[in-house]
């Protein structure tokens, strides 16, 4: 359904969403989220004072959940307008696309299971939407799909772009790829390189979600049992971590010799998978490379091993070599869970058709980890549009400044540490942790010492 | 439906359940479990070639489950006969029931959801067909109904009744009343006393799925929060080390002085009720006592606290004060989450209305935890019916010899130490797990200290 | 020097000590480790005002250190008349017997590195004082020669001898030995088998102890390596927890099924020593067990490879099988460090000639650790005395009651747990650890469940 | 004692030693560290055969100990003349001084307890033989002693010089002063900014021994006790986590609010100083900040707390205050133990009077650490001499390639990655542990997207 929501008398804002009448249904989960959310809530009161992005538009292709609801609603409140479409059409909740559209005033392009045309027609439309409305415009990616479009029109298409945020690491590489090849025209943020980001989503949320998505796909009890972590980056660090605390003995096996020391002196068994695939009963692929496990490890795994992905893409088990090691279709025998039988009889179950376990078999990151991710964008885009930084002074003496001034130059850019911090601390006051400052006399050593 | 199924020509078994055909879907779910039960599967196959049940009837009432069902198999496959009741109309899976009694010779009564003044005839029914069928019997209870049944029968009832098992605390209570009341006309094994079934069941099963439970109902991020467990018993500790595993910071509630000792040594934080309800994100009561949360707690906890009770009964958390203390009736603010918002604004979230969280919002102890449980029932069983414990030689000073003889006096009785020990052995070999066994000078030095 | 010190003009105490010119430095030790032992302080204060052991004659045979001084004092401060002789000659510390003599008028007799045939002088000489300078006496032993001496003497040498603790394994041995031969005149309460004494001091006292005489040994690294642990039982636990807790990888050999099992869900990897042997770089051995490490496993080991005992003798690695396995003297490497060179060049580090590590090379058992031995050691007396347990109700259903009366029958018995439970609610006061009673209606459920 | 040893018929080394006859035992220290640094040992083996650093002069400025005899060795074997005068005089080992003099033609300037003139002469020395003697030079610094005795003679004073590395935060602050002010005439590696050296020297070495000094100069068992640690850094990061590994309650103080986030999310409690003074049982400084603990903690500190330092200067404790705040002398309690009584009667207990101590109670970092700042330092002084880095190809697609070419401006200069992975690559060949590389087809994967 297509039409025109009207909130505060402001101004229409069309849409293209499933069903305006789910928004009762939509507020409430953008509530409980919201509840979830408190340093982007902290944000957002504070937005909605100063409304640094008066005259502004946001082009926002993400997906359309509650969570994101929440960013979409702070940034309006910060004065702009938004347009928002779907970084995948499956994840979105249509409730929540009918309560962004008719009661917050905000340009909802995305319907749950939309076809593929209508989901790239809605890209064009929100950028479109967005460079149309206001004299300078931003862009929160989810995969570079909104400035790599604005870029396909030329230095026309990019009119007003003052430049955008990029969330993932696909969507890194295609913005870096460009960039080589023609040049950006704009700064773009990489959010998802922010050490805050890195330790809280990547860590901490896969961490646990992923073991999350494998317990809940097969009630298997980790105490007692050998589980495998390929990849030891911060997010296999995180896997690696919460399986010991789960009782698990954990064998990390690392390309990277400093990764692989460095799981070695934190005290896991360290070896090549080939070892590993022996001695395994549950294995989490989380390397960001294809073919991690494949039919030479496939060969060797005991009997009922567990097979679980937790990487962006479903490539890192070859689902290939597995279809051609077993004898016939796979099994379904739990929801989420196939059975592959080989020729010798052994069994691997593999978890969610090698998808993403976390988002797959669970519920993705918590609200707490995308809390941070979400109030990461929200000022990424403040200090994009306004050129300061607005972190208050903290006596860090490495810190820019109370509203620090800063100017991007075009391309992919790294998040000022700056804004880093400030997201810790508004998290740290959101947990209730307070900590020190600095006394003056020891801001002094420390400047003299760097 | 009721009705009779046949099997192998052996005899008709009588049967009151919701519908044969679904035995198809019940014999996967079967299999399935059975896979994740290899030591009750060894257990099995020595059964299957002794058959030291022949000629004995086994009266069960259980959760009518694919794990049970791996059970009751078990005890058919050593020549008895069993008859299987639910222990909880609402366990009940129909297509199990289903496979039991269409494939393996096994007289249910049990449907999902019955009546239940039906799941008490059930019992009943279950007992005089035991009963009826051989000269002798025995029992295996999940809250004592049969032996009760049984005894309310006076000398009559138990004709030919060998002792049973007993897997709850719960039972256990009912029977040693009954005991020091009126005395008891067999032995009953303490399945749930024993140490294996404490470490495995309590510890570890619980520590896991307690936390699950509270991960699927909410999908918090247990890291950065502060996790409050209340008691510190084998439960509390395995939930108390999970979520440190899983990055919370844990404090522990505990009224026994050594407990609450033995917290502070494992580096918990220790202290009363009313500090730690001040503190905690994460509440999970596992004390095997009402009202261990209560109106003065619920006084000074945060906005957002979250409410889990892992015990056995809903009574941990008072309910009734909980309701007293709220403005108006809950929130659903997710499926088994409701919120209840205090006068003063705070919000706390109660999980699964308070029953135990495990089984509520997860799936309860995952099968290699029922394994154990479920191994020690039909040793137990054997042994009960055989009077020798079948265990092998392995060297142990202290442990009773090969097929060792032993009685057991009427009255509730420990699960003897060699069984412990048995199921232990079997257990490791499931895992993989070798282990040696002391030399002859060593079994001699051994010896001549005790 | 031998002699009589007077005190407070009560009565001269006979003396055999190195130099009574000692004391001050004596007094300042003793103060020191006094500071450390505040759940024997408390004890003592209590003592000191209530005087139950007027009257009484207390012989003790213990290490003659600082800790030991304070349960002495305590003792004397509770009316009691003390003798005390050495356990091990090589553990008394001479400033500390001239401060006892001199300055609380306690009967020493015992000197650093006396010979062999004084040191059994002085145990008789306590054992006679004892008796005779009281119509009633009791013992506090460190392996059982004191009451063995008494019941040399037969009904005589045990007259007015109300009873004796026994603080070691040996000890319980030797008098369970006895009394299996012949019967024990008198109750011997088995302080080393109290639930808060296998928690304390073998669990967290050796855990810590035995990895801090490995480190000030070697200054091995553990993180990145791989310790193995031979025996789990309390102190095994204490010390692989502490090791993984170290960031060492590490490995249990343990021959109880149950606790192989135990290990292993604790996540730690389980196997055989032969296969431990390969791959471990520090090896300690906790079994009780003698040559738990022999020629075999010698001969697999790698080069470097750290052999330590933390069990109470040196019979653990077999001594005469690694010297025949080395092809010449071992080279003293370090300090405490023997390095055995085998035939193919690998080299073997022994430490400590192969006894208890904690002590040999560290300081054994931290002061608070102590503290809780002799709190119970104590308390044990007391109630051997008086035939009441000295604590305080606290709302624990299954606690005697405050002052409860209790009569042991002669033979090796427990120490009742009421004692233990007050040893661990005075040592959480220590801590400054509060925790809560039950309610009135809590113990009323409790005690109608049991 | 100075004079001329000779070996291997090369040319006399001048030097200045306590005595040359010290020479035996200092070998058989020196063996035994160098059996305790395989990857070292695997560096020099490669350069005994290539001898990269022929006519090259190594100017050092190290402790000398049996740990920098190895590195000098090493450097020896190279090629080069070895010039060695001592960082700080108290941790000179005269003996290994003997043994390098006389054994291995090693020109050696250092005396344990030298005077600071001598110190001071020595290092002139040092430089000018290492100018002198070869047309091109390379220094190592703790302290940046060497490189600024260079620059203070200009252009001429650096006549030959190639550059240097520095191991220490203080001497890299030496330098960047310099350079900021003047300008450096020739590179400087910061090795100890090296990730590996941040891993192992700063986490794993530091959280050891730092925990390792408090024990040994205690005692005190940290289970059950809170332990304090202030800064969380590297260093701080690892005694936390070891804190925790031995049983104590954690309290984290920090200052950023990044890093005071990811100690909490890594579970432990993080406070104010103030806050934390009040519940902590010990207290660990490791900020690299002055004055972190002063007169307003020790005012609220617990009787008994005891204080240590790990950080590289005395300064975090606040010495004069804690004087200041006690009502007489310190009392000396034990080795390296001052006891600070307050006007209250509460004691403070300072440990080894506020210096480092890992350093000043236990013995440094395990050797096993040094092994790998060592190669560090002979890998990038290798580098600086050759101009290629001497890494093997193992598949990293952002490594330089096998013996990259590799220029450093002049300035304070990190060491390149490649040197990290390759110390690395090396570190765990010596712990026996494998790693896989990827596959070709992985490897074009990575490089695609990046």
């Amino acid at each position: 359904m297509a039409g025109a929501a009207k909130r505060g008398g402001t101004r229409r804002a069309p849409y293209e969403i499933a069903d305006p009448a789910l928004a009762p249904r939509g507020l409430d989960r953008i509530a409980w989220a919201g509840g979830r959310m408190p340093v982007l809530a902290m944000i957002a009161d504070r937005l909605d004072r100063e409304r640094p992005l008066d005259g502004v538009s946001v082009a926002a292709c993400l997906h359309v959940t509650a969570e994101t609801a929440n960013l979409a609603i702070a940034l309006r409140r910060a004065g702009a307008s938004v347009a928002l479409c779907a970084a995948n059409p499956l994840a979105t909740q249509d409730e929540v696309a009918a309560a962004l559209v008719t009661e917050h005033g905000i340009e909802v392009r995305a319907r749950h299971g939309e076809r593929f045309s209508d989901y790239e027609q809605h890209i064009e439309e929100v950028v479109e939407s967005a460079r149309g409305s206001s004299e300078r415009w931003v862009t929160i990616d989810d995969g570079a799909d909104l400035v790599l479009t604005a870029h396909l029109g030329g230095e026309q298409g990019c009119e007003g772009l003052i430049g955008g945020t990029e969330e993932t690491t696909t969507g890194l590489l295609r913005l870096r790829r460009l960039e080589a090849k023609s040049g950006l025209r704009c700064p773009v943020l990489a959010v998802n390189e922010a050490r805050i980001e890195r330790a809280l989503n990547d860590r901490h949320g896969t961490g646990q979600s992923a073991l999350d998505g494998i317990i809940r796909a097969t009630n298997v009890l980790l105490a007692g049992h050998t589980l495998v972590v390929l990849g030891y980056g911060w997010a296999g660090q995180g896997v690696a971590q919460r399986a010991r605390g789960a009782g698990a003995a954990v064998i990390v096996c690392e390309v990277d010799p400093l990764r692989a020391l460095e799981a070695r002196m934190a005290g896991f068994e360290v070896m090549p998978v080939i070892e590993a695939a022996r001695r395994g009963d549950v294995f989490v692929t989380v390397t960001g490379t294809p073919r991690v496990l494949r039919s030479e490890h496939f060969a060797v795994m005991q009997d009922g091993a567990i097979l679980a992905n937790a990487g962006h893409f479903d490539v890192e088990i070859d689902l290939d070599e597995l279809r051609a090691a077993a004898t016939g279709e796979p099994r379904r025998v739990r929801h989420l869970v196939d059975e592959y039988t080989l020729s010798d009889g052994r069994r691997l179950n593999l978890l969610a058709h090698g998808r993403v376990v976390n988002l797959a078999a669970a519920e993705g990151h918590p609200a707490s980890v995308m809390d941070v991710s979400f109030a990461l964008q929200a000022l990424a885009i403040e200090t994009l549009v306004t050129g300061r930084i607005p972190t208050v002074a903290d006596g860090d003496p490495e810190a820019p400044g109370e509203n620090a001034e800063i100017t991007f130059a075009p391309g992919v850019q790294p998040v000022p540490r700056a804004i880093d911090r400030e997201v810790a601390r508004l998290k740290l006051a959101a947990l209730g942790v307070a900590i020190d400052h600095p006394t003056p006399d020891q801001e002094e050593y420390r400047r003299s010492w760097d």
